[in-house]
């Protein structure tokens, strides 16, 4: 073990020894090294004259580029556009996303959070998440629909036991007591890593409010019961809420900084929530109770992961931090993205009345969604697989196959002109294999 | 073990057995999922009507996007700036990779090696080579002067026992015997993991053409004795050759396809040289030997790194890409890189001038050096931390401290009419140091 790790050890142990805990042997050897990026901070400030520390090509007291590339970019410096970012990201990016957390979630009002650190994406935020806390073998419990890559990420590569439990509830809606079963039947574990992902993917499904405060508190009691809890809130589609019911925030916003034995994470980003998906630029950012300081807490967290970014990756995509910050920073964009939501939630609202057919109801049971950009149909007595591929070569059509009886549909991607005919021909393939299985 | 998995193992044990035994637990693991994205690349070939699949958001069929965000873009259409790439990059920018690999290295020629995979950077380029290849205890061989991110990659984040040879012999140029006597004291390692940097980060120096000769005999001959020998040419700053005496292409070149139990690996990118540092994009390319098919084993691993992308990052900036792809294509791109070259060249030649100066030689003994971006000084008994305080406390002057006797300086940074007056500084710092000391 480093000195360096030892010492941001010592400080996670005393300000909060759940959370140093939970650390996995990765997370316990992890710190930021000062070595050359250290020397060079220094050095930016203080070398008025000369600064031979860095590690890119200068001319004229300004980054070399060259004109074939930067062409590509308008009202960009060539400093904002092809040097390296802190490993941490922009300071500036940083605070306006901490401060867009604040305006977006009032229940954040008052709670202790850190300053979001930039990744490259929210896959990223989850992998420095894990590369923090999960240990081989760790018990992972998550809902019964998410996103295909969770097994890759916390399965495969970081060998975490996923359990899942339904996320429906028998009637509809989010299964609060299955989470609170999962969570006692679990009692064993040392450490339990929830992860949490609404507006979800791939039902399109989000919290309500009541159901929000009821997870809250069944989180909170499994940690007062003495389970330390990582809390990994995945909100890559936080903002793209339809229905008035959903609950319009986090449920970080709840969990953040309420219990010794709870860490909260949130892992979020403008890839979805600012329509630059390949940007890959997402935030993740730490909700915790520490016993003297939350800011030697969080730093002591941020300098891992720090070293967690340099050790894989380096540092994140500066142009994309520029271009954002940027961006953020103008009058206009909050009336662009709520545009974007508007186009988004007509397609919803125009999917939810089609399904009101009653000639649809042999076919498919659609899943409860009100967010997002998916939505799912469990098929009556038809394979999705066989569905899939009938649907795309009979009729040009492509939805996913998740599961063997599960199909989703990304309404994100078709005009709300055309949403009603894309359920009709969904409807045909369906009447068109049970026809041939009946025939066959 | 999943099946996909075992598949690929299958494949490249078929291929050849000695990179087979090499995989890193991890590396065994990981496969790339027929999920989502392998439905989805289905669709967009079939889905002439509706393509319901996609993880982002369509309107018009084309990607929705915020005009806050795309101002910043010139000539980039909307898919360029803000879709998802491939999570092993743009074809078309990795072919013209390829491309430019054979055009500035002759001796890839006629040898097998796969089309580059492109990542989020250099180190990027490294950590998915660890990911594959590095288990707990192994061995990494590299020269003992080298980037301090090694360390935290290769030691830190993969537990790799780092062992160190002299990058120099007695006399000077690189020291191939110790090269040599390393990889024979190593013997009983099943597998080696040898990286060699050139240019080289800190030094500044680079391989003679005689010395690239005798290195690839030397590393061949090691596989030869039954070594089974990972070889990593990290050329990160490929191309920065100021001396005619420097061999002007990769070692990967003599390296690539010659023995079964060699596999070379080449990570390099436009992050530096193409300037655009800040972008992260590097490249990983495999040099091997297969019993059948080098199609086949380049397939597999490059399936591999997918899924260690995917589970980590899920995919690299697609702006960068895009720009990169369309800047390389042009025709003036390649003269100005090579005007930037010739102004860092200017600046190395007035380095070596400088440092003939008599009055210097009491004060330090520089390192040879060729290229790259660095050159470095060894301090005549002054400590080098101490130095580097001095500097930027009294004269403004930003260098590198690495180890107890080192400076790097960055010419890199500093324009050619100040090279001079650089060197100065430094020498009167070091006479003011030594003065202190001797009256102290």
């Amino acid at each position: 073990m480093r000195p360096l790790a030892v010492e941001l050890n010592r400080i996670i142990e005393r300000e909060n020894p759940h959370v140093a805990a939970m650390l996995s042997d990765l997370g316990r050897r992890l710190y930021f090294p000062k070595g050359i990026l250290a020397q060079s901070a220094e050095a930016k400030q203080k070398a008025t004259r000369y600064d031979a520390t860095i590690g890119i090509a200068w001319e004229n007291r300004k980054p070399m580029f060259l004109p074939a590339v930067m062409q590509y970019f308008n009202g960009l410096s060539a400093a904002e556009a092809v040097t390296y970012a802190p490993a941490t990201g922009q300071p500036q990016l940083r605070r306006m996303w901490r401060e867009k957390l604040l305006r977006h979630n009032p229940a954040l009002e008052g709670k202790s959070f850190s300053t979001p650190i930039v990744t490259s994406g929210v896959t990223h935020a989850l992998s420095l998440t894990a590369d923090l806390f999960v240990q081989r073998g760790d018990l992972v419990l998550l809902p019964d629909k998410f996103w295909e890559n969770y097994e890759l990420l916390f399965g495969v590569r970081y060998q975490a036991r996923l359990v899942a439990f339904p996320l429906f509830r028998p009637g509809g809606g989010f299964n609060v007591d299955g989470l609170r079963q999962s969570l006692e039947s679990h009692a064993e574990a040392g450490k339990i890593i929830l992860i949490l992902n609404f507006p979800n993917n791939p039902t399109g499904y989000s919290l309500t409010a009541d159901e929000a405060e009821e997870t809250a508190v069944v989180i909170q009691q499994a940690a007062e019961k003495g389970r330390n809890l990582l809390v990994i809130s995945d909100d890559a589609y936080f903002g793209l809420f339809y229905h008035p019911a959903a609950f319009q925030q986090s449920l970080f916003a709840k969990l953040a900084g309420t219990h010794e034995r709870l860490l909260a994470v949130k892992v979020d980003g403008p890839t979805k929530e600012e329509f630059v998906w390949g940007f890959r630029t997402g935030m993740l950012t730490f909700g915790a109770k520490a016993s003297s300081s939350d800011k030697a807490l969080y730093d002591a967290l941020e300098m891992k992961v720090s070293g967690a970014i340099r050790s894989a990756i380096s540092n994140c995509s500066q142009p994309a931090q520029s271009v954002l910050a940027k961006a953020l920073a103008e009058q206009q964009i909050d009336q662009q993205r709520a545009e974007k939501k508007r186009i988004l939630q007509q397609r919803a609202e125009k999917v939810w009345e089609v399904l009101r057919r009653p000639e649809f109801a042999d076919l498919w049971e659609p899943y409860p969604f009100n967010a997002g950009y998916f939505m799912c149909l469990k098929l009556k007595g038809i394979d999705a697989e066989a569905f899939r591929k009938h649907l795309l070569d009979e009729h040009g059509v492509g939805v996913i196959a998740d599961g063997p009886h599960d199909i989703r549909v990304a309404f994100s991607a078709v005009d709300v002109e055309n949403i009603e005919e894309l359920y009709c021909i969904l409807a045909t393939a369906a009447r068109e294999l049970r026809a041939a299985a009946a025939s066959g």
